[in-house]
């Protein structure tokens, strides 16, 4: 309380910056950034809690962009707020290497928790970092060791409403009962085409009521900083429910077209800059100015913030005294790093093993490295009992008030929720103590693409547990058998899609997943029984690619993933029992790593002289990269029993055989075959 | 009101179908059918119009089975109700090829409407085709002729509710006021996880409350068929907004595991089958009967449902007198077929046009052709101004008491709501009167990843206008730029995926999207103006690739699409003056279409003898099947002016060129090199 004059010059600080920063890269969103600037300096000087100069700090409060494309309002506050962020930096806003892009990328640059922009994200990111806070919180805090205890605060705009993505994770966020979550709505009335009644004309509080938020609601967000600082604090004291607070602000306020969308996505015109600035009380002439009475009154927060983490550093030194064990174990997540010999809890198989479905080996993963890993946080997309995603002590996630589970469970029951589940797994990964898992089956996935993408692009350790991951489903049919969905994941950047043929791949596929610090997986499991191979170690299937049988005069490289390798060794079976041909196999389990690879190795996996077949039972798009020849499925699958519906498609020994005979013969004129892995030049990465 | 024992028995005759069908194919799920089998038949029986010898007839009544793995509820429907769904039909129950897949399919199955089963997109659908209801009906019906009157019902679950998009689109319906949209949500507190509870407790009533939707709650869904009957009677009643009704019942009812996640999605074991069917009055011994007054109480629908479409189109009839016009127009918009000379309308560019970007062609497209084809109905995921979607003369697609337009309006405001405006779409084709189109960035087509699926799964004509096609985008940066969103959607079976290069390209584009019945197409458009180029006809655009600069004596063919081209051709003159190399240049502005075309006509444009490289700023995956080599982008993008992304990345005159020459150097030394269009065998389609 007790606002002055500074605070107002403080405001219109961060409201010119944006100002300028958008008009001298002649792009970006200045509208939301000066509605959004009282509440922000409410926020950000009155209760947000952080130390500048390591936005490391565990028991940092996290604060989350949604309306990402406001983004020169997170840069202007990080500036002004002390991060390693300088004026230069704002001045070189959107431009090409610059630390302050189009829209807010957690990897480069300091002080941002989470890559936001495509909206509704953020918003779900903010609930995934509720409930680390929770979960850390119920783990690892103990009598007078209160360490974790930070806010997750977001800012929100009516464009993050809108997308469905939001209500999933703000529905799950009502039923946990995240009280360490604080939104704030910038209720601006303008979206880009123009007033939202023209679309958005729902009650946003009463469904945020519905999902169980506390609701708050401030009429006048663009000048009453009292009213704004009591709502947080209400918002504070609602320790059983998330809160959002529904602020009605003006969109551009200040400018001549001040709430109107022409201020939303476009820089200020020249005149309209002027107007402002002298309206503001800042010289007209002059750019990018930072007044010395805000500077001192921000930079207060270098020293404070130094203070609190200090403060806070002793504390987790007494705690190290007295919880030796937790303390190594919480450093130890902090780091990213997992416990030495933790590799040697991944099952291994031998040929003499049973045949088992990949999704059941991959439960088996999860029971065994769930022991030494304890950041291993998982769940599904109410798809348990199929995905296999449980282990059976698994206690869940769960308020405690439901006697269903509690804050330190490590199961988390998403519902039919697969986008929000895997922007919510963002959010866990980025707290920075988790290691988050989520199962749906892979046809699924494609619901959550938008959240996929930002964890490759966040570079974010998120696993994915994708059964029922072909025709192989059988008799749900078409409508839950993927095609496309292997190519598409596999034409992301920095995303690894294994699809592990066996138990010794599939722990393979969760060794490499497990140890990326920085790349999301996703591993494709088969619903059906897959024999144990002969010729599949872990040791060769963690290169992403190998050779599964070498044979003396090969005449034909048979490449293929996941359940379909074994019909190919019957295949190669065939050939040399009824056609006298010698095959050899290679099993491709993940692109991405095998990419990763040596030339060398690459060749002498996929080596020249010899022509090239893959054989797996959707797209083909991409095996084109390594092969010669493809057996795919171009069209969508079949409703029945999956052996049927494998024979229907011709993806039996016999229909490799005959596409590996018409492959020999088309190539036997080609002296010499260049192996694919050839290539003219180097792609850039 | 009056029910006897034959509508229980009715009722347990549906129920028991389920049973034997699941249990014979030994999958599926019984108890969502066995639940909500007496709404089922209260709605059917007494409310729904339809006429099961013409599953096509215009006015009927619309059901949609969102929660679609309840499928054999339907499939007993259909049979029992007269369609031409045997009983024979239901024992092949999720066996290949028959009718009755796992999940309803729209293009196989007589009377399925929308193809279901992926959660929450079936609701979407039905917000789809109760808007072209009232659109529809807001064009063609006149005094005395009211055409056009039917209602859209829905069965939805929980699962339909956890999903986002079923929240966009329920936002969305709530908006538009759609009084002929009645939803019967299924509450029976299971979902595979178990009892709803452990992550769905929010208040379904209130949100939809707060949607705008009018809602009716009946608490005994297993036996209260009067109840049922005046709830939907009373949502009938509501003229100004779509209706939910709450209906409590009991999941696998009658089965010994009623009420638990154990009846969900498995067949019922033998005893409890036999239980059933002597609880309920059935010969235990017997499988798929239909009881004899079972079968008159429904085979009255069929005479009824021909006669009441004998007396609509005995109106149809009249109409055509009074209206020829539009009687002719409806008559014609319902068999899918575009008025002769439509295509007239494209605009035809030459080189002396000026440079426009492909964006604002696809708006003259939209703006010349609208005029002649008043089925297309448009929109915007609230990227209007930038999809330019939009024509000048629009009228918004609006209820009338909002003052905003009409409901006769053609241009859809969907709010950001990208999936809900897919499904929606879904929807809208179905209904037999509209071309639906929709405006987003094309990164954010992957948000709707699982509609566009549905599209083309179920073959349906729908138009993407995906702008802002590439790092073309510039200053957004990474979160925007699509890298592998076009390999995505080109891997997906059954939809055509355009990149236009100029504004004959763009006039092409829209050709074949709109004269393709049964597939959806993604027009992926630059933000950035471009070149109209030479050698681009229209004609010749509609093959899906094409060459455009042929040359004698080829040492290489420089194959691209979209906003490339230009570049390439530039790229082709440096070769050509500063290393003497003569390049031929391909435009593939499509390549499902470009497949579709004769080997002879394909090896015509990427010939044996010549080494190619593929130019594209996006994932190189999908282009090894037309090019030797390829140059693209694996990585994400940048934030920046266009030009120095392009630049940053070296798609340039020149760095084509580098990669031109290496592409000659490297392939120089094999003979007559094969053009990948050759292959050892056909895929299967």
């Amino acid at each position: 309380m007790g606002y002055t004059e500074v605070d107002q010059k403080a405001i219109n600080t961060i409201r010119l910056l944006a100002v300028d920063a958008t008009f001298k890269s002649n792009s970006g969103h200045p509208g939301a950034p000066m509605g959004m600037a009282p509440i922000a300096h409410v926020l950000w000087d009155k209760f947000l809690r952080f130390n500048p100069k390591n936005p490391d700090w565990l028991n940092r409060d996290r604060f989350v962009l949604s309306n990402g494309h406001g983004c020169m309002l997170q840069y202007a506050l990080l500036h002004l707020f002390g991060y390693a962020l300088t004026i230069d930096d704002l001045k070189a806003f959107r431009t090409v290497d610059s630390i302050t892009p189009g829209h807010p990328e957690a990897h480069d640059t300091p002080g941002i928790e989470v890559t936001t922009g495509p909206l509704g994200q953020g918003i779900c990111n903010a609930v995934g970092l509720a409930m680390a806070q929770a979960h850390t919180a119920a783990t690892f805090n103990k009598p007078g060791f209160n360490l974790v205890d930070n806010y997750t605060y977001c800012f929100l705009g009516d464009g993050c409403l809108m997308e469905g993505v939001s209500g999933e994770a703000s529905s799950l966020a009502g039923h946990l009962q995240l009280g360490n979550l604080i939104c704030i709505y910038d209720d601006n009335h303008i979206s880009i085409d123009g007033d939202t009644n023209v679309a958005f004309t729902e009650d946003v509080a009463k469904r945020y009521e519905a999902y169980g938020w506390h609701v708050e609601v401030v009429d006048n967000g663009d000048h009453d900083l009292e009213a704004m600082e009591a709502a947080i604090k209400k918002c504070q004291a609602v320790k059983d429910k998330p809160s959002i607070i529904k602020l009605r602000t003006t969109i551009g306020f200040g400018s001549l077209q001040e709430g109107t969308h022409g201020v939303h996505g476009s820089p200020l015109k020249t005149d309209d800059i002027k107007q402002l600035k002298t309206k503001f009380g800042f010289n007209p002439e002059e750019s990018f100015v930072v007044p010395k009475e805000v500077a001192e009154l921000y930079g207060r927060h270098s020293s404070e913030g130094a203070a609190k983490e200090e403060e806070w550093n002793k504390l987790f030194a007494q705690y190290a005294e007295k919880y030796p064990a937790e303390h190594a174990d919480l450093t130890r997540r902090l780091k990213g790093e997992l416990p030495e010999g933790w590799e040697k809890s991944l099952p291994v198989y031998s040929t003499s093993d049973a045949a088992i479905a990949s999704r059941k080996l991959s439960e088996t993963v999860l029971s065994k490295v769930q022991t030494i890993l304890p950041e291993l946080q998982g769940g599904s997309a109410d798809l348990t009992g199929s995905n296999l995603t449980r282990w059976k002590e698994a206690v869940d996630f769960q308020p405690p008030a439901t006697g269903l589970g509690d804050y330190s469970g490590r199961y988390i029951r998403y519902g039919v929720r697969e986008h929000g589940m895997g922007a919510i797994m963002n959010g866990l990964a980025a707290y920075g103590t988790i290691i988050p898992y989520g199962g749906t089956f892979l046809n699924f996935v494609s619901y959550a693409a938008g959240a996929v993408r930002l964890s490759a692009l966040s570079r974010v350790r998120v696993i994915w547990v994708a059964t029922h991951d072909s025709i192989g489903l059988g008799e749900d049919g078409p409508t839950h058998q993927p095609i496309e969905t292997l190519a598409h994941f596999r034409a992301l950047p920095n995303c690894m899609v294994w699809r592990p043929a066996d138990g010794n791949e599939t722990s393979a596929a969760y060794y490499i997943a497990l140890t990326s610090k920085h790349t999301p997986s996703i591993i494709a499991l088969s619903r059906q029984n897959l024999p144990q191979l002969e010729g599949s170690i872990i040791e060769k299937a963690i290169k992403g690619g190998y050779v599964l049988q070498e044979v003396e005069g090969a005449q034909i490289t048979l490449v293929s993933t996941g359940s379909e390798v074994s019909i190919v060794v019957d295949a190669a079976k065939v050939l040399l029992e009824k056609h006298n041909v010698k095959a050899r196999i290679v099993s491709i389990p993940c692109f991405e790593v095998f990419d990763a690879q040596s030339k060398e190795y690459r060749l002498s996996v996929l080596p020249d002289g010899v022509p090239s077949l893959s054989i797996e039972v959707m797209s083909t798009m991409g095996w084109e990269r390594y092969t010669h020849e493809q057996f795919g499925l171009n069209r969508f699958g079949a409703s029945g029993a999956y052996k049927d519906v494998y024979k229907k498609f011709e993806f039996t020994p016999e229909g490799i055989t005959k596409r590996a005979l018409l492959t020999i013969d088309f190539w036997k004129d080609v002296p010499n075959v260049r192996s694919p892995i050839n290539r003219a030049f180097q792609q850039l990465i």
